[in-house]
């Protein structure tokens, strides 16, 4: 994958694999990789921002941060009770859109890497059903660039 | 289980199981019992009443119909590929609330049962982050029993 | 529900509501809730007997512990963000099944109640395709009822 | 995204987007969109081919065509009720593992698209636990090129 950490914010997370997340081959299901990545985006910017996702939309005036692009390189299985560490880091801030870079690891064995691009949205002036990306506040984008 | 099919409004689905809906013991993990009987109320719902779930919603001025008490007994497993049928039945029909009954079958075979009592709920008068039960319209009691 | 807590083994855990475990309403959909449920179980079976699912299965020779019946009673909906409490404690352990029952608290408020019962279960003898109970094992049924 | 539909075997199907699979936001939540491409991919092979997917891996020996890659761009929501249409293509084949494109529709709009890749993969002949893959054998070539 690309090497896009670009020294901005960073978190980490451990969780165990849970029976119900696994498929019939006993291996994780890939589509959940993309569930894991997406609550540590949530714990990420919870911790970036100090604020929760409701509080922090509901302060920006946004709907939230919806995946524009998504990508994964699944190295290596993981099974029911593997206990996985999530590393996540944000990468380019422009000025509406975030990268971000998830790294799942099951001791030292890089497993899963995943990125992807999310966009700060509200909704779309003309019409409320629609989302807008708009401008990410300075603050945000300085807690992000990890520079606050 | 009980024997509250009440004659109400029914209707029926066939669908198949999908890799992803099943674990590592080869079957369906149980909670995906409860997705499939969910959809199927939301189609019963939509045929009965003539309406998707967001318009009915918003005609009603409701948020929803939320399951306040559910229950399942699994005689048999099902696994990917699985053509299975679901055959779901408006029960008893209260002032507020209603009972559904889903079977799922395989071919002839009974596989699961499940039974769920749901509210119409709106917003809570005193507190819009609340649900409150609310009466069900006459013209969809009489959908829901099959009386129309 | 019922009050079949019977005072057997007792295990409890704290999770957070994930954005993704949410509906339209903004509130937990309800089949996740027996997804907490099912690994809250196994996290149970795990303390109680001090072997990881696939150690256990693997030790006792069964294919796992599938749920047969299960039923839950919703008091009050919780949102992402939540902090939730499951306490999770073994009923009655007949010959060849056990009973469960899960209280899914926020602060103080119970939320949501569950009951479960599962079978310990083999391959079937004449066919491998099916499965089939057995006696639960005497130490087993003593890690379960918490008379170890 | 790129342009690797290759000329390869096309298959395509139709759904209902359900409640259960959409976020707080009300529309789908991102992760669900690789569960609906993953059994996309089920479907398309099970047509390619002739067989379904445990008479497919049982015939050929392989445990499974596992993701080692995978790519999304979201392009506009989808919310629970919309029917959609998903195009399936087969891309590249290679020795051991090829590439697919899926694209969902809703009416003419085009929502999101998504790539994999996949392997061809076998137990591993040194350890069961893990996999290996393994060349695809020529009439599974012939079927996914679409040239048979």
């Amino acid at each position: 994958m690309g090497d896009d950490t670009g020294g901005g914010f960073r978190n980490e997370r451990e969780m165990t694999i849970e029976w119900g997340q696994c498929d019939p081959a006993g291996i994780v299901f890939n589509p959940r990789y993309f569930e894991f990545f997406d609550w540590s985006t949530a714990l990420l910017l919870e911790a970036a921002t100090g604020m929760r996702k409701a509080a922090m939309t509901a302060h920006h005036g946004i709907v939230g941060t919806p995946v524009v692009e998504t990508r994964a390189v699944f190295h290596a299985p993981t099974r029911f009770g593997d206990r996985v560490r999530i590393v996540s880091a944000v990468g380019t801030v422009k000025r509406s859109s975030f990268g971000l870079r998830h790294r799942l690891f099951r001791g030292e064995r890089l497993c899963v890497e995943g990125e992807e691009t999310r966009v700060w949205a509200g909704r779309h002036p003309d019409d409320p059903e629609r989302l807008a990306s708009v401008a990410i506040p300075a603050d945000v984008v300085a807690a992000l660039s990890g520079t606050r």
